[in-house]
């Protein structure tokens, strides 16, 4: 169901702030979902016009009801639908013929359904959309909120009562409950200020990746939450995610289910491997985006982004007037890859003088006596220590003290040059009004317990380095010297429809890949001479496009030297491929050299159904195929990207020179990555699937030793788009 | 500072609920230590009678003020002391002599100040309580709080206020931040009653153990809260946690920080990769504590725990008339390994009549439109599920719905016959006062997020698992038939201060290791004819005392056969041994058969400070090394344990039979495990540390190829005590 769609690009103003919408399906009986919605539409402050519109009723809430949208005495920038399945393409229709630029349809029956005719309806209803020039919500949404120009189309209960002020914090999400309360009213719950909501349902048209670049480009949102199933394409994935490192307002994602597994050929160990999550993970974090698992992680998250502060280092300090919260947060703290430096001597120096007796003091610091009761000795601490330039991110601690206290705490937070969070564990002892809501209110981050503050520290630090690498370049993925299209292509094009070993090794050499060295024998007498120039000992394999599994055939000799050997090999080889299947088409016997023993990784490329191209890494032998210890990027991939690949192995200390053994070239796997992902996108339309099985990597140096590449049996394309 | 405090059971009720009790130290000024806690003394409703002591005043809030214990008008049963460190042991003094049971030492300047004098007052502190028989809290704690009791002699901001109704939640901490602030009031805040809490500081005496226990026995406790750093007495902890088992009583461990790395030898493998929280980890998995990593998973899990509800399995429903959070509650389960089973055909059945149009119906459950606006369909769709016997556990789910719906869904949860605990995402659409707090507090299991109500779901159903098996006898270790210590004894009596391969493995063998058949030769001749007996091929390794590395001294060949071939290895090893160590004892050298290729594991034993001796295990090669890759648990161990090691390793499906190979004989090595578990137990004091390095395993059986045991220099000692 991932239908890609044409990549439009509409300014969504005024379907947010429209001047005047309409509701087509509006009621007074607010158990229906007409009247839900129409009860938001009319009860949210919005400062323009509204058009009910019900055939049934000559006035809703005091506003004149129209019978039908061709009525009205102006052409609205929204309309709502809310009728039954049947009816939405008579609708649609008016709208179409009234040139309204915007619509939203909350009716279902389309592709929820699961149906043979809901799939075909809503086809019929993007096809629609497409010929109309209408931009389209849903089918079987919950409309939008804004919160900063006050209108809401929307049946959600979550925003019941008196309107909250706006805030800088957007949210979109395919589902209604989940994005309205599970996010939105459960962050306006804890402090936060909302800018725009989305909940887009099926998404036939408009998808949550044009909601989210609508409230990127937005002055009011500064951080962006996403709650979704599904993203439908790959591309506008990337040009969102490029747009938001650009304008330094960092997407939340959370995504979960909806695997599909199966819809990808598998005849490759990659493609057997790779889960739909798996992808859309690496893809997230190559991109930038912070990837959370629930929905209050989203709002939790945003607590801390929304100011847009980004720390230099990984460096924190946390400190407290009490030492219960030390060992917590330091333990937290080391389980988001945060830092805890020694503080500078200067820093010490400056510690000695406020709590005297005590020696050197630990990062994080237990203020211990020298602070109780003393807060301006606390506040004294919490600046020598951000003065510290080892000190990239600040975490003061308190348990419960007096707002006065917990009021200086939050301005020392809030002034602060490093970027800071305050963890706030317990209460106010003399103003139980004052809580954690109220300080996040006035834009303050805090956090009540060290996990979700320090998962917000390390997403700032995540962000903040995408935010780097991107204004540096680094991360625009280049094309490396020696790089040759034709000529892959050009053996491409004389290879039959399944490709041997010898012939994917040919198009890999061509972009810059070590293959080993070898060549085709016709006879024994040819093996001779071939092994002869190539130097003993040489391995025989037998190059036929009908046998795939040379190993499961029998069809291969390993570590042969001497002529008579070699001889002998070459017959054995043909003899056990002619036995394994008859019918093949048998090219000859590759004779090869033996590659030097290394440590052995198997790279891979796979097709995924959002994402286009991607490349696999792993270990060898276990670690891919029973320990599933893989990493994964979008092709093309930069230095930066195959380099966290490699570490984010489980088994990348093997690369280290473990047991007594040199460490290995990473570098130049670093640099093969590189150079497949670039065969990978280069030829995405025609390799469906690729497997390097081995890659030994030397300590300098690595060689392909075996290779399968899959054909999609279209022709190959060079893309000229360059870096995607 | 793993000090073993003698075993000594005291009933602690006089302490958390004395007849009187004395403060020495009380004074009037809150801002001071002494005041803080006196106002707690006298504020929180104590029935009893309260002595301040303090020579300076004649009269404190009321009370008649004493100038010293010796002046009391009686005995008080628990005294409290805030007074200068130097002062502290007079008045321990006044407490002996006046036959105090019990007294809290709130002072500091004790073992935390990381002192030698501080640790020797310490030291004698404990002597101290020893040889006065008073049980002693502290020093450098804050003291203990009875909600059901009303006595609280602690100087935390926490219970500020009227004091709250008594619940069924115990919390034991040894941090009186931690525990007070992050977990009691939090606990609290959430709508948690406490019954008793405690907060030990130093722990010379009376520990978290003996806190957890005093909690354990009091019918007003259900569940036991315990945040700590670490754990004085392995052996006292295993018995409270067998009391927690026998009372159906979970307790629940958060335990984090102080790695004490170093404090163990580490001449093999086994030693040098353990961790100590490693090690917590597994024993308290191991007896059925539920471990937790963060103060919020504390009393979050508590909400349902205090229900003391075990679920027959793993099998949970989750129903929800909207379909956001049904993915990702799905999501949350899986990564707690909940399951969600099929509806059983009846359920279909009665679920179609209910959700007409919707064929079969997924677990969890959308009810979609079918409930939109109808509760009673939601209900009647609850109770059929809930009838269905694949389900053990059901979960509601509510967005944002009326106070009356959710007052029925929660009397669901309460009434179920399953365990059930209910998620709230939303709020109250019709009450803004009715709120989780209200419907936890009214006892019923809440919880607002998913992640966290399928903690504490997992939490139930393995403690529900254990109090099974510890029910049915098979948590008790069974001492395996064809184990025979005196021989294994004997054998040990006569090796040096070193053993060798040979040596190791004949002790192992009396505990029916099977080991590779081998013997020793003093002259080639000799391996010769050991060699044509053994059959070939056979292994030749050097065998001296002196000698642990044998590979690495070149001293060892593999695969020999031939007479020609097994006499010229042997001058070869002894050869290689002599270059290697010319000082070298060399006992002759190993011939020993060749075992059959297969699955190489590793098991060790090493000594914990805490837990004494601990058996390890895992694959082979680069598993335990690189990938620490390792499972362990106290010994003995059950063969319910022995199982639960080698399902924990990621490695584990190398022994299930991966690429073509037979599945290996996980029996055998259960077994194994079993039996070396019962030989660390025995030579515990005997034995430092123990490598079987490797362990080939077969299709059928195993084989102790290599083993290495350091002796501790003890004479060996059989324990009579059975299970520990």
């Amino acid at each position: 169901m991932n239908v890609t769609t044409p990549a439009i690009e509409t300014d969504l103003t005024r379907m947010f702030a429209p001047r005047s919408a309409a509701l087509v399906g509006a009621t007074d009986n607010t158990t229906s979902f007409g009247g839900r919605v129409f009860r938001q539409m009319t009860g949210f402050g919005f400062p323009g016009t509204i058009y009910p519109v019900n055939p049934r009723l000559k006035e809703l809430n005091g506003l004149t009801c129209y019978a039908s949208l061709k009525e009205l005495p102006e052409t609205p920038d929204h309309v709502g639908i809310i009728v039954s399945t049947e009816r939405v393409f008579d609708v649609l229709g008016d709208c179409a013929a009234l040139g309204v630029p915007f619509v939203t349809v909350f009716s279902a029956g389309f592709s929820e359904t699961g149906t043979p005719e809901g799939r075909e309806r809503q086809a019929r209803l993007l096809a629609f959309a497409r010929a109309s020039n209408m931009r389209i919500m849903g089918p079987n949404c919950n409309g939008v909120v804004n919160f900063v120009g006050g209108f809401a189309m929307t049946s959600t209960a979550a925003i019941i009562g008196p309107r909250a002020a706006p805030g800088n914090v957007g949210i979109v999400a395919q589902s209604g409950g989940l994005g309205q309360i599970n996010v939105m009213w459960r962050a306006m719950e804890i402090g936060l200020g909302i800018s725009y909501q989305s909940s887009g349902g099926n998404e036939a048209d408009l998808d949550t990746l044009d909601f989210a670049r609508f409230m990127l480009r937005t002055d009011e949102t500064d951080v962006v939450l996403m709650a979704i199933e599904s993203i439908k394409d790959g591309e506008k994935f990337k040009a969102v995610a490029r747009e938001a490192a650009e304008r330094e307002k960092p997407i939340v994602v959370l995504k979960f289910g909806g695997t599909e597994a199966g819809s990808r050929a598998a005849a490759s160990h990659t493609g057997a491997i790779a889960g739909d999550d798996d992808i859309f993970d690496a893809v997230a974090r190559q991109y930038g985006l912070i990837r959370v698992d629930e929905c209050n992680h989203l709002y939790e998250t945003a607590v801390l982004l929304r100011r847009r502060r980004w720390p230099k280092g990984r460096g924190a300090a946390a400190v407290s007037p009490t030492g219960g919260n030390i060992v917590q947060v330091a333990d937290a703290g080391a389980g988001f890859g945060i830092e805890w430096p020694e503080y500078s001597k200067e820093t010490q120096a400056a510690l000695a003088q406020l709590m005297p007796g005590y020696g050197k003091v630990a990062n994080p610091t237990d203020m211990t006596s020298a602070a109780t009761g003393r807060q301006d000795v606390y506040r004294s601490a919490l600046n020598a220590i951000a003065a510290d330039a080892r000190v990239d991110m600040m975490v003061p601690i308190f348990a419960s003290v007096s707002r006065a206290d917990l009021q200086r705490g939050a301005d020392f937070v809030d002034q602060c040059d490093k970027v800071a969070a305050m963890l706030w564990v317990g209460g106010c002892t003399d103003d139980a009004a004052y809580t954690p809501k109220t300080l996040i209110r006035a834009g303050v981050p805090v956090y009540r317990d060290a996990t979700p503050c320090m998962r917000a520290l390390r997403a700032a630090v995540d962000f903040g380095e995408y935010v780097e690498a991107h204004k540096s370049g680094s991360k625009e993925p280049q094309r490396p010297a020696g790089i040759d299209f034709e000529s892959a292509s050009a053996a491409l094009r004389e290879c039959g429809a399944r490709l041997t070993e010898r012939e994917a090794k040919r198009m890999l050499a061509h972009y810059g890949l070590p293959v080993t060295r070898e060549a085709l024998a016709a006879s024994s007498e040819e093996a001779v001479t071939l092994a002869r120039e190539i130097g003993a000992p040489v391995a025989l394999k037998i190059d036929s496009p009908d046998i795939a599994h040379k190993t499961e055939a029998g069809a291969i000799r390993l570590g042969v030297h001497g002529d008579e050997a070699v001889g002998k090999a070459y017959d054995e080889v043909v003899a056990a491929a002619r036995r394994y299947a008859p019918q093949a088409h048998i090219n000859g016997v590759l004779v090869q050299e033996m590659a030097p023993a290394g440590v052995e990784m198997m790279l891979g490329v796979l097709r995924d159904p959002v994402f286009g191209p991607i490349v696999a890494v792993g270990l060898g032998g276990i670690h891919v195929e029973v320990l599933k210890d893989v990493s994964y990027r979008a092709a093309p991939v930069t230095l930066i990207d195959a380099n966290a690949m490699l570490a984010e192995l489980r088994a990348a200390k093997l690369l280290d020179g473990v047991r007594g053994m040199a460490p290995r070239d990473k570098a130049a796997v670093a640099d093969l990555i590189v150079r497949l992902s670039w065969f990978a996108h280069d030829f995405r339309d025609a390799v469906a699937e690729l497997d390097v099985n081995p890659l030994v990597v030397l300590e300098h140096g690595a060689r392909v030793v075996d290779a399968l590449i899959v054909r999609t049996g279209n022709a190959p394309t060079l893309s000229l788009r360059g870096t995607a």
